[in-house]
């Protein structure tokens, strides 16, 4: 699911941190010198945004950009990411945006990719998936970074996807889940009814409800391989999820238990990873 | 420096989460029933984002919102944020993007207050300033918690402030400072003139060459110690500041250290505190 | 998965008719005097957007607004939609974007509620899904008509659901089809993998395959009837959705054949149906 | 009055239909092969958006993008619109809402151009023009297709042309049209007053009055006729336009009437006209 | 023409002076503290925007407005515009950039009332009309503040309306003026053609060309009444505009000339007039 | 601070003039007629936007586009300021925004050029500053024209400054000058502390206050001489800036006052510069 930031979103985070010049490189007079900027990482990283990185400086009006790595790749500290060439006006305007968002979606992306490398180490295929809880109006990027780290999206909100929760049962009464998984399927065959389960007995009924996906909050790795075993191997048994709680320190524990997916929204808040900038005149 | 969100930021956020309607709660049949939701801090937290939410209930259709926090409060496990009512419709359409909201710009909130509040204890007074490495696109989310958090700040971009790097001095060649900082001075009298310095030596050389501000990145609590011993107590010392590597845990030491501002980026990878939605039929 | 046009998006309409003023009204001079505007149906439709040209004459400055209709209602010819009272100049403003609106919208929902009521007919229970061959740009107000009228939404678009058309198969050459079902449920668990078929035999196959469902392209009654008999009654069949050429005269045709699901952009290009706008002076 | 949509409105059409990735694309593993797609005319068509199709797959990141026809040329089936060569994901990412802009675009063209045809079969040089009644939010698109068939905007909106209605008469009582329009005319020098009228003696009641253009609503080719030979040959006479359910199949016999001009919006909800699109791997 | 700027369009304006909270505000701790705003004219002016002002001071925040005055009303100096109260932290929000709105667009429109008045003397009923080279990105509030002080706009832009000038005659050759007329005619009969001559010869070539409106570039009084010497008193005599450097000083000589409309630009750079804030503490 | 306006706001502006193509060009049917145009400087002029023309230029789809002044140099009458070739349409979209575009920024520019050198004779090294008096929705473009004019921008807006004015010390009451002041300083240490003064005794008051700049409103030359005096020569005495009513006429008095800064608003309305625009057939 790989793709980039549109344009007129990179321009604006371009703005956002430029929006009337700059008044260090104009008030030092040295906007028209020729400079090389070099970006490259600091830290061992599944790099991200490398793409938006060098539109960044084109649009800021570096005269050439030369991208070096490929957002998803894995880098060792002092691997080079971009280098770009112009006058050094733009290339101080576009640096630490284009930093910033590297060391931002890097940091994603690599948390990302260790969760889904620990849970692989638990369970081989199992898949690891990423909530909707990102920083609101940053779905764009933080999906980015998140499938760039080898995770897919979860659900992108209410439109594309079912998702029973506790909070829609507060509506149902005591209404038996199979009919209102029947009037789900009924109303949406194109896509998998999943429901929220809170506790091993809730998974198993809603199991035998008939949905698709039984999403587990808030569950030990135990609770999870009761869940399992109360289903059995049965072909069409929903898939299990579990969710709540899961980071990089337990991913394995929760797919060694065998459960098909892991959600998590652990990787939105990795810390960024260092992205050095270097400034030459030439 | 308190201020909310624009309703067209909080609208997109909105159709961010819920572009085209909601299958589930159209599929279950429960969108036009009468219910209530209670968003309640789960976690102590610096709240961040109580007027936002309250405006995306109503933006979603609430009938009536009822905002129990103010952005800046500090809440105790339980303590009630907002409370709405409306169609299930309504509650569901806000709810997510609501509490995804709450959690991390109370995260944010929380972690500066509390970077604040270490600072404190290390020195009264030492102001902590967040920088501008924040997701890009985010500014005024990110400030917005911050400032709830009651730290300030640091720079909002190129074009409000002046900061030699590094990176600048490296088209200055081997100019004395001094003199690019009455070109600077000259040039923007109403702004103070702020230096990065990477070493004792160089922020004591540029606290002579007249700047405003020494910026000391990735320098020990020892060595900013050292900085201003060399610069004594004049009254027209340069504020010294330092940045790289702070957070809540060495925000003390750094403040004993003398220094008048901490700058640091830490607040913004807090990770998310929970917020609990309840809803009911009513 | 009924859900109202933004506040942004309402306010771009006026402005699209009316940027600059209403040349008309001014020079009549006629834009303070008070005046009722009643929009009503002229023929029986499905009304869509009636909570939409509400906010528009709102937004345009209509002193009150009463909604008479509500999106989805079947509307006999003279039934009113909705009332507004104000000065002359607002009620203008607003009345021609609020009238096209509602023709349009209610065009496109009447006759998706007539494919799907044809389609019933034919088969109880069988599922009429729109496509996202609407106009580009318009998803929002086609995905609101098309549920209003009953029908819902296949996929929004790239991002949400897996659909492999020859296009693809372009690129997998003679790779045997199971094993790229097989990478596709292994990347995307939480999704359906749907496949689209251009004769009975490739269906049947793409059946075989291991697929959710499958797509039957420009396929007759005949041709759908007999990719399920090849298929039998096996529960986990995959489901059968007919597209390529559908429309009220032929849906159910199609249902009879005891495809699950019919996916259709014939709704999207319905004539509009006409409204009645009277205006007095009150 | 040709005109190319903007690079922002392509931009986000694109991000409209692939917000976030393409899950199919990815999933196969077929992102980075390289291909070609070819789209050309299933019908006969007058083409439209062809530029704006090649920017969408330039914008999507094809390498490289030939386009074959040109906006507003007749198209036999089986003609080429536009080759565009690159990565797979590239292609697939655009081609959809090329094809789809296309064939709507295409489609309104086509039957714009149909509508003029048949009407200058009835009187050579009558001007067909298209109403402000297309989707709200779509006055780009829908004039672009229909100017590509070769008739006119009637009235871009409210603040550039005068026209009056009655619901604009509701307000201004008893008072001799002669008198109002002398106010308009005083009012706005540069602009042709026009007037609907809705019976043959009301039309040639408000020639009378002075106006420059009457628009005749709804009315008989016989009762057009009727108005004309009432007004005689004059130079001064007003334009006659005739307006209301004219669509390709009595355009003819309206234009026969001997009106100036015809005012319909039939155009824009022609049924899309299919375009194909060819992948092949490369 | 009157109307108001949208609120998209205000909500972007008050973002744009606050867009991330107000330092000296929040610095001072006043924020919370109950006040009232009262603006005023210091000039005798043509207030223009005192409906915006009020929605701006909305939008901040403040509890209650009272707007005083209406756009287009002749104000003496001291005359209240409006009343804004409730905390000084959204009173300062939306002060200056009410203040600035008001003053800028007071300053149009009352130059454009004065220039129009001017006219008047000269000729009752002359027309004054705005070209379209106010501020690129600011035609709502040109048109705005124009409409405000009586006058009307020429031409919106090329999209809705004609107006020939010797950068296309550059393009024309020697085909003689009446032959393109009638292309222009026969392709836009809804439309007057207008064109600009640069002469008093070429004003009566153009005239007899068979235009319904001659623009005369730069001429002086004199030079125009040659012009409407030579035409004569003919009732279908093309209009005659003067533009080029008509100002307030000039207007009557020119409306003594006998043309009938004046098309000038000067409105748009007048000076802004003051508008007083008083800010109390309540 | 030099920078260029954004690509979106430039496409806004160019749809803005042409939202739906080119009556004109299109119906005297030369729009694919290839041309040059050319534009020149009529006046002596500071030029602004060149850069931002050539962009309009290209955007509207000329081939070729040469620039051949950069904003900010000095031009004499007749000094080109840019080429463009390509067809008729592309030109005649482009040519009177772009001519618009520079002969306003020029304009501004030009002013901001003459009063910095008025100054500058009075003093050399005075600073002028332009405010946020501009209109609203438009500080790019002011502040681009500002600054190729040889000035600083003074405060952006709210969120990047402090500056006290009269209408805060209406909420302080009769807390002493000192306290408040240092409330500020302690809050935001990085930030200079500005106040507003309206006679001599307060300009005193303030500066002994310990703010680092006293901005002088409305007090003649004579008067800010007084606060020089008063205040003497020392070290950290602070800033005094001189504001209200600031022009090209008495910039030199106030420089010659011995004030550091000049705060005005007077060059934003500054009229056009006129810039040809000679359009050729090759």
């Amino acid at each position: 699911m790989s793709f980039t930031l549109s344009m007129a979103r990179l321009e604006a985070m371009l703005r956002e941190d430029v929006p009337y010049g700059d008044l260090t490189t104009q008030g030092l007079g040295i906007a028209e010198a020729s400079g090389r900027a070099t970006l490259a990482a600091r830290a061992p990283m599944t790099v991200c945004c490398a793409e938006e990185a060098a539109t960044l400086f084109q649009l800021a009006g570096a005269r050439e950009v030369r991208r070096v790595a490929t957002s998803g790749a894995l880098l060792e500290p002092g691997s080079p990411i971009l280098i770009a060439e112009g006058p050094a006006g733009a290339l101080q305007a576009a640096s630490k945006v284009a930093q910033t968002l590297l060391e931002i979606a890097s940091g994603i992306a690599t948390r990302a990719s260790r969760i889904r490398a620990a849970a692989q180490l638990g369970r081989p295929g199992v898949v690891v998936a990423g909530t909707r809880k990102h920083l609101p109006g940053a779905k764009d990027l933080s999906l980015r970074a998140l499938t760039a780290g080898g995770c897919v999206p979860h659900r992108l909100g209410l439109s594309d996807s079912i998702l029973v929760f506790a909070q829609h049962r507060a509506f149902l009464g005591r209404e038996p889940p199979h009919l209102w998984v029947s009037r789900l399927r009924a109303a949406q065959p194109e896509r998998k009814i999943a429901v929220e389960a809170e506790s091993v007995d809730q998974a198993v009924q809603m199991a035998h409800a008939g949905v698709d996906l039984v999403q587990c909050d808030k569950m030990t790795p135990d609770q999870l391989a009761e869940v399992l075993r109360a289903l059995g191997s049965h072909p069409s048994r929903p898939l299990i999820a579990a969710t709540g709680g899961i980071h990089e320190g337990n991913a394995a524990d929760y797919a060694r238990a065998g459960v098909d997916l892991l959600v998590t929204s652990a990787a939105y808040s990795a810390a960024p990873l260092d992205v050095s900038v270097v400034m030459e005149k030439i």
